[in-house]
């Protein structure tokens, strides 16, 4: 089927989708959590194709991220019991009010329609993106990365076959088959059809869809993520959560990617805590003053300070102050996550009230930016803009509402 | 000042917008309004060659819309006032929650940043917008239709003047000074600096900029919105609000286009319904049905289904039942406003579920679609995408939201 053909018929299953019970919608998810266990080895198949034919010119780390085993099938199957058991956001009715003339109106929540995600080489994103389109009652149109398809067409059928023996629509969970990217610009001009679209991945998909979709788009992930060390922080907290921010995932968008000191702690601060990312095998970029602290530390170029590194790489800026962090922050942040750590109450919330990103933290490492560590139980992706939704996006980031107005014959003027 | 840096210094500016307090922005609104009245004379002299030069190629409507009076200042003026004494929804937290971890993660609302408005020759619209940023501490980039230039810059001018006696940055309200159409492109490109881009116009305005622009964008306006009057309806009220929905006031895109017509009552409902329409000067065309009942009723060729006719046309289809009428509103329908006239509890239920549309009315018209009616007090636009908002925007649709998380050392994993 061609993309456009995919994408209509999933979106007049999408009516079908938002007509659903919450019931019918759990046992739809149980069904398909189940299928995956029962079908695990046509997925752990198709799996070893992808995987054989990567080997050739993918990096360990994708590798890894490619690769299916029995537990990480376990973990998908599960994702989709968990989902099960979330609130189930549609039809909730969340505001209602009598008007003087009468009129009752209520804002419902309701789904989106039909949700399209374009995603690098996960197949585990397949069955996430899937699980969280059938709790709200959307239709999905998924483009993976090409080296997972054959992983992704498994996942897929199963979650097709299963969801039609529990009475869901077949064309409400769409992969697309054709990889590239002229599909990718195709996706992005199904106006009318696509109800939005969330590119996942790296930041050239990302700006492409946003300088190139005329449909709906939620821009996602990019993390230029700084932590602030304040004058008379907790230094040891401050060494602490810096370690976490960079090392504990450094591949990941909401990892910290810039560490600025305050001038009056620096010297005291600084040798420590390099010397222990250091010790984790952190390369370190510093400004001047950082490198007259610590002389083993390399020098940032101008270009550092705006690199998402997404690797063990730091760079490391001493300021005079508050301002200056903010300030930097304002230049070269990408509106992700920023984090203060002090001691000092109106610097906090100054720090809070100032900085403009999806997350601020006092005294915490930014990687807590998550669906799941914010409790919402799932996570679709990080919107790094203003509109619709911004930080991380659960269940909620993929429903819409509509006004329901209850009249008695009520015309104007 | 070139339209690029125009918007780099409302965006500059915006920082200290989103920094002002609720009394300084009240202050400001109440300072503008008056200085709108003290310097009505300016504006009116403005207004008055702009309506000179209009004459020539304006319609009596445009040039009726093109034209302020000392009222209609003192209208806007009044608007400023109303709009300080709304609540203020920036800073507002609207959850807050503590996690198992001990992070206590809120969620504060705060400005979308730099707001972009791109509209016809109505200069009240500029003295709306700019009330609706003021309060919520976003700087706007205006562009009015070209026809209201002298007018605008009148309008803004004075806006500009009181609000730098309040210490209102005096960049935070601008005023696009290039009005071709070389321009409007210019702004649906201003990527990372308009953070939202509202075209408010005629439906190929806002295709354009849905189709082109590479800043979010809320589609607004386009209204093809039915009246469905079902079988057993209260064909007396069922009258009442559909002449209301044509006649109150054509031109608006919550007026009715299409009224269809349960077969069932349609030969009791349509002569006495017609006729009165008639008497309005509406011209109706029909369904056969309709044209079967109704004798003197114009034929209703296939695009009539599918057009904003905004003026005294109405398009009328008998249908043999409420599926019928939903299917009709699916094909045809733009998302905006659809009514159902019934006795019935069952299929109004039916009716509010299964229409997908910002505003879905039971025996009402759907004129009320409008953020006063709906009790927001103002008005930036109608919605009829489903990302961000949707129906009437009020204040609510110019913020967004940041995460606010106070920690006490916590790192992840």
């Amino acid at each position: 089927m061609a993309l456009r053909e995919q994408a209509i018929a999933a979106k007049r299953a999408s009516v079908e989708t938002a007509a659903l019970s919450i019931p019918e919608k759990n046992r739809v998810l149980e069904a398909m959590g189940r299928a995956l266990l029962v079908r695990q080895d046509e997925i752990l198949e198709a799996n070893a194709l992808d995987v054989a034919a990567g080997r050739e010119h993918l990096s360990p780390a994708l590798i890894d991220r490619l690769t299916l085993t029995k537990a990480r099938i376990e973990a998908m199957a599960q994702g989709f019991m968990d989902v099960a058991g979330l609130p189930d956001p549609i039809g909730q009715v969340i505001s209602m009010e009598k008007r003087p003339n009468g009129l009752v109106i209520g804002q419902r929540r309701v789904p989106l329609g039909l949700v399209g995600v374009i995603y690098e080489a996960r197949p585990n994103v397949t069955a996430d993106v899937a699980s969280l389109c059938v709790k709200t009652g959307n239709a999905c149109l998924l483009k993976g990365g090409k080296e997972a398809f054959r992983s992704n067409l498994a996942i897929v059928k199963i979650l097709q076959d299963a969801g039609k023996e529990t009475g869901y629509p077949g064309d409400a969970v769409q992969l697309v088959m054709d990889t590239s990217r002229e599909t990718t610009r195709e996706m992005m001009g199904l106006t009318g059809i696509l109800d939005v679209l969330i590119p996942r991945g790296g930041a050239g998909l990302i700006r492409a869809v946003v300088e190139n979709a005329s449909v709906p788009v939620i821009e996602t992930g990019v993390g230029i993520c700084h932590t602030y060390v304040d004058e008379g922080a907790d230094l040891a907290m401050a060494q602490r959560i810096a370690v976490n921010a960079k090392v504990s995932r450094p591949g990941v968008c909401n990892a910290m990617e810039t560490l600025l000191v305050h001038r009056a702690v620096a010297s005291i601060f600084l040798p420590s805590c390099l010397e222990a990312l250091k010790a984790k095998g952190v390369e370190i970029r510093g400004c001047a003053e950082t490198q007259r602290i610590v002389p083993w530390v390399k020098p940032a170029a101008e270009e550092d300070w705006d690199t998402e590194y997404l690797d063990l790489i730091l760079s490391v800026k001493v300021v005079n102050g508050m301002d200056e962090a903010v300030e930097h922050i304002r230049d070269h942040g990408t509106g992700h996550s920023e984090a203060i750590i002090t001691e000092n109450y109106t610097r906090a919330q100054n720090f809070l009230e100032r900085v403009d990103a999806a997350a601020v933290y006092v005294n915490a490492s930014t990687r807590f930016t998550d669906g799941f560590e914010f409790g919402y139980g799932a996570e679709i992706g990080i919107s790094t803009q203003k509109l619709h939704a911004r930080g991380p996006m659960g269940l909620l980031a993929l429903t819409s509402t509509k006004y329901i107005i209850y009249g008695s014959g009520q015309v104007r003027e």
